[in-house]
């Protein structure tokens, strides 16, 4: 019978996997605090209806979807924003506005497995609900910059695009356009990079010449009052090398109405890093008109970011640094009399009362092979247990230094040996 | 249009909520670490095979289980350990032995929802697989009373409850009783506290006295030498005191080999809190034979555990503690004179980029109104940007008082009486 495996297009992270994607977690958890947002969680099964309200009815075949026993339609999510939607307009009345509000969690899409695309993926969202202002466009793309600086990008990795769709609304209307046509030329933009021989057909059955697209794009003045208060924002706080205009920036999703923008990286031909933008109408829509706040967002995505980190020298550095320090153990006790087995546990017990990641040999082994356990595990010090017990050899497995030291003093000595230890590395 | 809800059995975690659960997350990793345990990751979603192969066809009606686009039977998991098993066996020979692993994450049941139980809940699973020895048993259960402990409880608040399959075996051999009855004869038991005329009738079938039983589990001698070799250790530990033997103990479960625990509450009367056991069979099983590895494992569920604390007195102090620390931003920037804007943008940046949470007015606020959004966000400092900028003025918004500094200090400032303020709350 063959082994069972992983299901395609799933994985499963090995310790130093689960490290590189802890890594990510703390620095997503990290900015968005220092930014004042606070952590929340839904569910990772709705009800497939929230997914047909939002997105209609061809989102249903992207979905993991089952029926319960009670008959319940329901689904994986595919995404977080629906369920924020929700969330957040049943409980808004209880926080003060804005609500500034973040979630990490998996996703879901059921497409065939194929390389490289994942059927599980993790999502950082985040939110600002209730502030209509630019202002809180310039602070999220602010944070999202600040994440960015955090993992050790700089402006001359990575850059955000912004556009507004209301810029092309503008466009539409200095040309007495119909404004109603903006979805279907919104599609049309879409592919201007990718195709622009299909793109010119669609602007054509328009009534638009893409050159004339092409010239508003690259001189977007006329819709300089839409994006000035969010680069003026951002410049105010040292941050406008991070963002450009650019208006060919469309994001494929029907419920954005303001604001949208997309974190590129300069060097390399990822999808986007990051995106998201204004959504002033999903709230009223997902609480049939009960709460109308307006709300502003943007998710990053596990997998990409993740794949230009390695890729990139500072982050890198930055990233490897994190996992090294990250050994399975710093202390190892050896027992090098296993007589003195009784004082050894309770050595490790001292070490590990004192906070100290402390890991030894559950049965009898050589004194050379408890080093080389020791060297595995990556331990800073191995801690002696002989039969001068309750004298203890305290010994720097880098530097090989040695000091003794006795049971009621051994955790001030390790503590300061591994201090010594961590500051030559610095040094080294 | 009714409203869309979250589904039943599963929930919402508001951000007081989450900050509670991630206490949990936070105090398990630290305690696994402290003993050498790495954590991995296995995805949600496995194949349905998975669990029929441990727990055969009946689990499978409990499953959350769906086709995929391929045909392949799919099933969100109902707990890690097949997972573990079907990881460990795969990537073992790239480690040293023992692995000491642990996983956090959510886990389903199909079951039709009902008040208290949910259908998503997040187990914290540890193992330690590659070591036959009591030894590990010992150092398992050892984790698991320091995980208690680090959450504030007590030998007079939770006892472990230490048995052994095996016991039941000399039991049974003592009796000259065939072997072969051993998992009626545990069913039998299972059901020994809440049912024990059911269990009599089952006993009696298998030509057993409960009263033989009962003498047995009173006076477990005849299988100390299955216990000593864990308790000892647990004692050379100190922490002799969490644990009882208490051969009534059996786990469901139809995998366990050897000894098997429980963790409970001395005074309330939850379901309980943790239990685990060694599968020496398991890694065999799932892997065809191909890696045969001796394990043992304990899970401990996200539910029970917050209930316990919330009402223990010390566990709930400190949980609170933790909550009152988690105030969504520590400074609050106040701009007094909205002329002033982009200098506090610029205190902001400042601020944040020390790594201080920092939030502010998005828009133009009044000067009163700034101060009690502050107190909302639990900030313990203001810093106040007026037209005296780059002067600016902190204060202690418990205390009230007030200090002046400038911007090329601020972050100094803002430092010192951050750390005054946390003082002040240590003395008061």
């Amino acid at each position: 019978m063959a082994n069972i495996e992983t299901p395609p297009g799933f994985e499963d992270l090995l310790p130093e996997e689960l490290n590189a994607r802890n890594y990510l977690f703390e620095t997503w958890r990290k900015i968005a605090m220092r930014y004042g947002f606070v952590e929340y969680e839904t569910p990772v099964i709705e009800f497939t209806e929230l997914y047909r309200k939002k997105s209609g009815d061809e989102i249903v075949s992207e979905l993991f979807s089952f029926t319960d026993r009670g008959k319940r339609d329901l689904a994986l999510r595919p995404e977080v924003t629906p369920s924020l939607a929700r969330l957040a307009s049943k409980n808004q009345r209880n926080y003060p506005k804005p609500l500034k509000w973040f979630e990490i969690g998996s996703c879901f899409r059921a497409e065939s497995p194929q390389r490289g695309r994942r059927r599980e993926f993790i999502q950082f969202n985040n939110d600002i609900v209730g502030e209509s202002s630019p202002a809180a466009d310039a602070e999220l793309i602010a944070m999202l910059i600040d994440v960015m600086r955090e993992f050790g990008f700089t402006c001359e990795d990575v850059k955000i695009r912004l556009s507004d769709r209301k810029a092309w609304d503008i466009f539409l209307a200095d040309r007495e356009l119909p404004v109603d046509d903006l979805p279907k030329f919104l599609s049309a933009l879409d592919k201007l990079e990718k195709d622009p021989e299909s793109t010119e057909r669609k602007l054509d059955e328009l009534g638009i010449a893409i050159e004339d697209v092409r010239a508003f794009i690259a001189n977007p003045s006329a819709a300089a009052e839409l994006f000035n208060p969010i680069t003026d924002s951002l410049a105010e706080r040292g941050l406008a090398d991070f963002v450009q205009v650019d208006l060919s920036i469309v994001r494929g999703l029907a419920y954005y109405t303001g604001a949208v923008f997309e974190l590129f990286s300069l060097k390399s031909k990822h999808r986007a890093i990051a995106g998201g933008g204004r959504y002033d109408q999903l709230l009223a829509l997902m609480s049939n008109g009960k709460v109308d706040l307006p709300a502003v967002g943007y998710a990053m995505g596990n997998v990409v970011i993740l794949d230009l980190i390695r890729e990139t020298a500072e982050p890198l550095a930055r990233l490897e640094e994190y996992l090294t320090a990250k050994t399975p153990a710093d202390v190892f006790v050896v027992v090098a009399d296993e007589g003195e087995r009784a004082a050894a546990l309770s050595v490790v017990q001292k070490l590990r009362d004192a906070d100290m990641s402390t890991d030894f040999p559950l049965t009898s082994a050589k004194f050379d092979k408890q080093f080389k356990s020791a060297e595995k595990l990556g331990a800073k010090l191995a801690v002696i247990i002989g039969s001068e017990f309750p004298e203890i050899s305290v010994k720097n497995l880098k530097t090989r230094e040695e000091t003794n030291t006795t049971f009621d003093y051994l955790v001030e000595s390790v503590r300061s040996l591994m201090e010594a230890s961590d500051t030559k590395n610095l040094i080294a």
